[in-house]
């Protein structure tokens, strides 16, 4: 009847790793009734450090290089993958889970700071690996499918989330260079060929020094632009006087944690024009000092501790003089007195801006009140779109959760497409001089003519994501029977190569019936809006950037978070990557868990994918009990949000485990109440019924081990048996879903 | 060689018919050099007076009905006529147009003020035709084409008039109704054949009252609306409620003087909402006085001084008590102490938005201080497009005269078209029922439930100007090379009548190669202005309101007065009339003139309309000295332009007939420096020599009579001759176009 088939469920960190031990026999149980495997992959960041040393431990200790295996497995047709969120390492969480591995016994390396040997710097290449964003960028071998579930829609319209009035007053508003910037730079060009190109710096003197070669495929598009430093710091400056003048509150919205090498610098500028007074008094002390601005105000807190106690309180005098004469701040955390510009990575734009939206298009004063305030987007590629939506919500008050339609989304992600690729091509100049792009044979095809402190970037885009991006298009526009918006900014040199492409592979697909349309980013967000209000839904199709700002923005906006979104990757190569838990993986919630054997982590993302998954397991392999599977669970969350048996956050409440509970009776109910396959039916009608019937006595034994501190023998590599025991805790489930399948 | 042809020059009233008396003898001599005949036909208040009259008058004082006799040649297709500015006379003004007749010795009757016997009912339905709008609605048998003539353009882009910097802070806004309004009960329909309808009340009796009898055209769009009495007075509750906790200052902005059956209505609930409390207490009082909130809170100060000074006094005490818990008021005149709400006529939406939006987003306070305000604009109809603008410059700025493109107006007007006809088919409701639009068999063809005090009113738009219209967009698109908007929104019941409309009458022009799209106003306007500021040009095609707001609302921005647009009427049957001085016809200049002998009228509006006038009598007749003469004519425009030679304001400058010898001077040599036409070149080259060398003689003679008073013999009908000595007072000019061609 079915071809067998298989689940990989990604095991990862922190919480969500938690929950995984509590959920994941649900899923086994259940999904066995389809014949289907589910099998888990460990991505942890642990599991990552231990494969890499896979060669130097002990035979009983060594792991397999799962994150390589699941990455072989994206180019699969079959692959079917549910990737929980895992840990982006910083370097102080790294050293802590070596650490840990070291005291469980693995015989690993420190991490060497300063390498030297080649035996260090060995051990450092492979620790570098695991570091940051290591996960991800390996396995998105897809674009990105982003909606908002039937059931959480429809949760949200009955719950609706508080959303803050708007008043047709208010004085906030997106403010942005107007030149300048990247956006009036920018430059594009399209292979019309294979072939090797390198970026050079030509300096005043005639000296060329190659900053970066890159063999580029046929097809491919290659942007290259830059940021004037003189402009930036003149905008800075500009804004700090306009809310001096008008009262408005002051803030800075940039992304230096995804932007990593060009939004510290900007963030770096913003520092030491609004601190300008102290950087231009202490502008040698501080180089001395090693205060770097690109690290926040901080910096200067930080390195100043060297210094004698009269010194320290002198140039913090100065910086509270600093306050008196420029605007206030938005604050990200008043009671503590941390500051907007306190650390780069503290205030990212495209969660910081939806919250200001959400909140009357108002931030935290130093006095803890909320105020009108300027949010400062230098680069103005992006931030018009805010300024636009502003412009809406003080002309048609706030969004109405009940009754406003969706923006799902189909984003360019695959191969690192565009922007968020462009860490190692982005170089902060060093001196005045031109910045060209040039093939082997000599040809430039683009340059610009740069300045000491400007920020140069170029940026990829290959042509077989963009094809398979114009697909996802279509197909998503045509099963949603939903008008799809390429947001193709006519102003931008990349979008216009990209434009091009996009009408060449549009003729691929069958478009009779469809409504897909090509706009400027301003229109495409205003039609999306106005659709919006009416209750009308709008598919953006998007690059990379703005993928990742629209699925915050909106479903911030529709269901008062972007955690509850769909995240789907549907795989070039055929399979499926279903990721789960936008919200990160919640450090806090461990340590609840472990003082309180409360975990109040929702997977809720973790239904959603499943049930997809099990939907596209059906269709590939005509797996009717499959697709069942899938329907009854999103009918089960359904009822689940419903009946609020989400996760509570205190002890005393339901947590993640009755929430799992509450799940599998629910799902149990559903299978039992269907009538189109006569065996699932049958199989979980004793399993209903049973759940149905033990409801309290399960509920109780839940609660009972709720706030009492619990072991589970590691944070980063927590005891597999002890993580079990107390992930659950209640016998009578426990058996009944063990009968299951016996 | 050419057919002979004639311009007709309309006599009017005040300062352009002042100003006639200089200009006209240099256009006939001009215009014989191409065999033109310039003729006049007297339009003036008194023209058309003693016209009513005639039957009654002596056979040497009868006059010719010239307003007949123009109204028959725009049904002629070599119709070629310049319209001037006349007077819309108020009753006040009409008693003193008689009385100076009868002084002159016309034998006309006085005006009845309440007539009894049926002559005195002949009489005043004889003035009543004079009365008012008389004179445009007879004309206007065509479409409007409204533009930035080149000449006047590039004078604003090199002499940018002064435009308000506008804060990104700003928090002014436009405030309209979200539904009860006519927006929201909108119905249309379009009549498959001829037909008569009746527009009926129909009482919660069963009672039914006919409103109104009407004949429809084959293809007539008949639209039926209302505006609810209690949804309106909430709103403006609400919109004082809000300024009074932003802080921001209040406006009301209606155009009270053209819709004027609807909107002074609205008006009085504005007046009494916001002096609730006046209202409240004195009620019964008022009404006893004949108290009309209609008329404004000056009503209140006009009645009560038949009271008792006590009762004055407490009456204007607690009025002043109302503005204690009221918001602030925008101010008319802040020194006189004049508010908003005033009078209804002194704040006119068309004109006081684009002063606001020039005035960066501001209006003056009572303590003379310019200040962010509401807009109030109860309808949501046309509001919408001030939002956008006003968002559009909290954005980007307030719009450069310098760099901006122009939106020239293609607007549907003939044949009293949409909106402005409908003051006798606009209804106040004096009791709760249905009304109802029913076909001479019966059936139903719209209907709405009202209630007392509600706006009812229907709006009839007849097939043939809309066919005429579409033509000429594709017309004046094609001439331009501009994209043409037809602004039709897709949720006004009205325009998706006309739309279908123009869909179909598209296609019976050519259309290839021209821009032309169909978008609901907000896109509209937003398309238009984000062209403007790239400096692209983008004719705006509209119905006849927003035929009359645009062209002032572009125009404001654009050259920073409306009165320097060329208005041009493409008659139907085939002619053309160029109209001339929006700014009315100015009767504060006739005094200065008596008083000083300085005219300052600015015939710029008569310069610009006769180069049409050439150029379309050249291009009609083969008439190729005649496209000559309206060739070198804008070029002469351009340089009066350029050196300043307008009319200025004060005695021992410029005056217009100083003007008007620059026009001749500059018009002369732009004849003589042409090569097209070696007749014309050879007929203008002596007169350029002459005025050239006779230059500074000609503007002493013209500037020696400044300073002192004359008499003109008459305000509605001055003396001919008397007029044109005072008119004429340069004999060294005089004398050189005399010769011209003798």
């Amino acid at each position: 009847m079915s071809t067998p088939s298989k689940i990989i469920y990604t095991f990862t960190d922190e919480a969500p790793a938690l929950a995984t031990y509590s959920l994941l026999p649900i899923v086994e149980a259940f999904a066995a009734s389809a014949d289907i495997a589910v099998e888990t992959r460990d991505i942890s960041l642990a599991g990552r450090i231990l494969a890499s040393f896979a060669d130097q431990l002990d035979a009983d200790k060594k792991v397999d290089d799962d994150l390589a295996k699941l990455a072989e497995l994206t180019n699969q047709p079959d692959a079917n993958i549910i990737k929980l969120p895992n840990i982006s390492a910083s370097v102080p969480q790294l050293k802590a889970a070596i650490a840990e591995l070291q005291a469980l016994g693995y015989n690993i390396p420190n991490f060497p700071e300063d390498p030297q040997t080649d035996a260090e710097k060995d051990v450092r290449a492979r620790y570098s690996k695991v570091l940051g964003s290591a996960v991800n960028p390996v396995l998105r071998e897809g674009n990105s499918d982003r909606r908002a579930p039937a059931a959480v829609k429809a949760y949200a319209r009955k719950h609706p989330h508080s959303m803050g009035k708007w008043s047709k007053a208010s004085q906030s508003h997106a403010d942005y260079m107007r030149g300048g910037d990247f956006f009036s730079s920018e430059q594009s060009i399209t292979m019309d060929k294979a072939g090797d190109v390198r970026i050079e710096f030509v300096g005043k003197d005639g000296k060329v020094e190659v900053k970066k070669q890159l063999a580029l495929l046929e097809g491919e598009v290659l942007d290259g632009m830059f940021m004037s430093c003189n402009k930036l710091r003149a905008f800075f400056e500009e804004t700090l006087q306009d809310c001096k003048e008008t009262g408005v509150m002051w803030s800075l919205h940039v992304k230096a944690t995804m932007m990593k090498i060009s939004h510290p610098i900007v963030f770096g500028h913003a520092v030491s024009v609004y601190y300008k007074d102290v950087f231009d008094k202490y502008g040698e002390l501080f180089k001395e000092l090693g205060v770097n601005p690109n690290n926040g105000i901080s910096s200067v807190y930080d390195k100043i501790k060297s210094l004698p106690a009269s010194q320290q309180e002198e140039i913090l005098h100065d910086i509270h003089e600093v306050y008196a004469h420029r605007p206030e701040m938005a604050m990200v955390d008043s009671v503590k007195g941390i500051t907007n510009l306190h650390i780069p990575s503290d205030v990212i734009v495209d969660a910081s801006m939806p919250a200001m939206i959400r909140n009357s298009g108002q931030m935290w004063g130093k006095d803890g009140k909320q105020k009108d305030t300027k949010a400062v987007m230098p680069e103005s590629t992006y931030a018009r779109i805010y300024q636009e939506m502003i412009n809406f919500c003080k002309t048609n008050g706030a969004f109405d959760p009940v009754t406003m339609g969706s923006v799902p989304n189909v984003g360019l992600m695959a191969q690192k497409a565009e922007e968020y690729g462009s860490h190692d091509k982005t170089f902060e100049m060093q001196a005045d001089g031109t910045m060209r792009v040039v093939l082997a044979d000599g040809t430039v095809l683009m340059q610009h003519e740069v300045e000491k402190g400007d920020i140069w970037r170029a940026c990829q885009t290959k042509d077989a994501p963009i094809r398979d991006w114009v697909k996802l298009a279509v197909t998503r526009a045509r099963q949603s029977n939903t008008p799809a918006v390429f947001w193709l900014d006519p102003e931008r040199a990349h979008d216009m190569q990209l434009q091009k492409k996009v009408e060449t592979y549009l003729q691929e697909h069958d478009l009779s019936g469809l409504d897909i349309r090509i706009m400027g980013y301003n229109e495409a967000i205003r039609l999306s809006m106005e659709r919006m209000i009416r209750g009308k839904d709008t598919i953006s199709v998007t690059g990379n950037v703005l993928r990742d700002y629209l699925t915050d923005l909106f479903p911030i906006m529709e269901l008062g978070t972007s955690a509850k979104m769909l995240s789907i990757v549907p795989l070039m190569a055929g399979g499926g990557m279903y990721e789960t838990g936008a919200g990160g993986s919640a450090p806090k919630h461990v340590q609840q868990l472990v003082e309180e054997n409360y975990l109040r982590w929702d997977s809720l993302g973790e239904f959603l994918a499943l049930a997809v998954s099990l939907e596209e397991t059906g269709i590939k392999t005509g797996n009717t009990k499959a697709k069942i599977l899938g329907k009854t669970l999103d009918q089960a969350t359904g009822k689940l949000l419903d009946n609020n048996k989400s996760p509570a956050r205190k002890v005393g409440q339901i947590d993640n485990r009755g929430s799992h509970f509450y799940l599998a009776l629910y799902w149990s109910q559903a299978l039992a109440a269907q009538d189109d396959d006569a065996e699932l039916k049958a199989h979980f009608t004793p399993l209903a019924k049973q759940l149905s019937e033990q409801e309290a006595a399960i509920v109780a034994e839940l609660a009972a081990v709720q706030g009492k501190p619990v072991d589970i023998g590691g944070y980063y590599r927590s005891n597999p048996e002890l993580t079990s025991k107390v992930m659950r805790p209640s016998t009578t489930f426990n058996s009944a879903l063990a009968a299951l399948n016996a």
